[in-house]
């Protein structure tokens, strides 16, 4: 179907510099309104604040998901999505999650591949830069009762990033948290809901005041098992009797199933080198660390792609990964998949859609 | 201090007819914002809707806390306000929770309580009847990086509702939920996070899908004790060898710690009747239920103060509790707390504070 385009009559000066992340945002949103029992008609129209009542669901009861995707355009001024359909699929599962009402995927997808087409012009082209897209959906009825709410607001907003680490790709330094917990099975770890985040921000202040980057998270049951680490899917390459594996742990309802862990798997797979989904005990990663069988450890999600893990603290003590340097499958595998993001590497996967053609 | 009042121009007709919850709200409320590094001061100003940025921190990540306290008007014309310090008090540790900035709790207190005699004639004065009060804290940065917000808006908002039960006081039916958690040690539980309400939704809808009120929630290792019911503490009133005994999940880091429920448990054993705050096994609830050792079950919290469980389902089976009627306890405190929150038993407690002498 046709969606609707009203332009905005105050185009905004698009920024110049460095881009961060998430910082700036483009002239257009997309907006669907569920009211009365069904779903609106998407709309793109201009990025402009929200009325909201003071008593709006999702600012009382965080009833709410979201995603987050990546455009990019070539040089022949191709813009490309990447695995977008995946990310429109596990929003409709999130929203399952938390009783938001079903909405049309497909519509969805256009429209948010009709809105990064109408912003075309604002997707940066620099080393590292992509557009982010963040589609969301919240619960916006105006009363206190706990229960799902009756309305809801669909709304796809885009902003221009740079490369997510301003310091450029240096290994980050982890702190094993053994407090707080991101997630548990039964609750809403595994969809990408936005309480989620609010729960984890306490312990990444607290790996942060103590000179690490970001917190490693363990299981909520026994402490001992790695889960994610800040907002990222994890990898540990390890080496024993000179056989290369890779482990990540298990998808068990407390672990987001991201879309960038799902491509690297499938990468390390085809490249002939196993990876084992399990549970990931803390206390041999650090044995395996100690003793030179942890080879490489690495973050993945959208935002920044693949994060290197240089070192990790478990128990008070710091457990250097390969000399606290990039490794060679992570290199390979982020120069591969970004690659294939940019458009310099071939796809024969189906990852990426040309948008505009 | 003395509290900014700006009052509106354009005063709302007072709704007539069923409060119900949460539905209607007053002329006014209370602002106070956080930017570049402090609190500001506080205003009470016109209800009216916030103009919220699509990339607004709490509609991506949740950074929100709130509380639920009542205030109460009697004939005389006395605005009575319920333990509001207390709320006060779990608001600001809430915040900490969340990385929220601490805030002023005497100058917030005092905000509210200007706020509630502002809306003094908001108040309803029938059968059950009461002011809800909502303090809210969130978010309001407009950026996506995930991290603790650089502003905040503290909101309270006032609502007038009737009794929380439309149908009336009548015991309600609770399905144990053996999948879905609503909380874990470690998590936000604890706390009066609105990310803990999103994740509790879907338990609920199952429940009524299944012709019950609630679910009954279970710890998330065991799934074998019982730690709250919909957003409700819950006690369990036991007679064993003649020895009548109240039990109450203890506060474990996964429980909310009510303010209800300390004035429950101060009230039972005021009564000479001994509360055990233990690990409460549901296997054995529903067995006492069986023989006849289970006398009454209720929930309490602020909306509905006591609910009284007629009956809940474990693993397939009805339990009834006192043949589905509320009970003599039950009764005693319900009558009793409420005496003391609309002024008609006499507080010796230090719970209640007149606000407008």
């Amino acid at each position: 179907m046709q969606i609707k385009v009203t332009k905005t009559q105050n185009p905004k000066t698009h920024p110049t510099g460095s881009l961060g992340f998430g910082k700036y945002f483009t002239d257009h949103m997309l907006v669907m309104e569920y009211k009365d029992g069904a779903w609106g008609e998407p709309e793109i129209k201009a990025y402009e604040p929200f009325s909201l009542d003071p008593a709006c669901s999702v600012l009382h009861y965080a009833q709410g998901v979201f995603e987050g995707a990546k455009a990019y355009k070539n040089e022949a001024g191709q813009i490309r999505t990447f695995r977008l359909n995946d990310n429109v699929d596990r929003l409709h599962d999130s929203c399952e999650r938390v009783c938001i009402p079903s909405f049309d995927k497909k519509l969805v997808q256009e429209g948010i591949e009709e809105l990064i087409r109408v912003d075309g012009d604002w997707i940066p082209t620099g080393e590292q830069e992509a557009l982010y897209v963040r589609p969301s959906v919240v619960g916006v009825e105006n009363a206190l009762g706990v229960r799902a709410a009756n309305n809801y607001l669909l709304f796809v907003i885009l902003s221009p990033v740079g490369a997510y680490y301003e310091n450029g790709l240096k290994p980050v330094r982890l702190l094993v948290e053994e407090t707080y917990v991101r997630a548990v099975r039964g609750g809403t770890g595994g969809h990408k809901v936005i309480g989620n985040y609010a729960a984890s921000l306490k312990a990444g202040e607290i790996a942060k005041s103590k000179g690490y980057d970001q917190a490693m998270w363990l299981d909520a049951f026994e402490h001992k098992y790695v889960e994610e680490v800040g907002a990222m899917n994890i990898f540990f390459v390890t080496k024993h009797k000179k056989v290369l594996k890779v482990l990540t742990p298990s998808l068990g309802g407390s672990i987001l199933p991201g879309i960038t862990r799902r491509s690297i798997i499938q990468m390390i797979k085809e490249k002939g080198i196993e990876v084992i989904e399990t549970a990931v005990p803390i206390k041999l990663m650090a044995k395996m660390a100690e003793n030179g069988q942890l080879l490489e450890v690495f973050g993945t999600g959208t935002a920044a792609v693949i994060t290197p893990v240089g070192c990790f603290n478990y128990q008070g003590k710091d457990r250097l990964v390969n000399g606290g340097k990039m490794g060679e499958l992570t290199t390979y595998l982020y120069d591969t998949l970004t690659g294939i993001q940019y458009g310099k590497i071939e796809d024969n996967r189906g990852w990426v859609k040309v948008i505009n053609e």
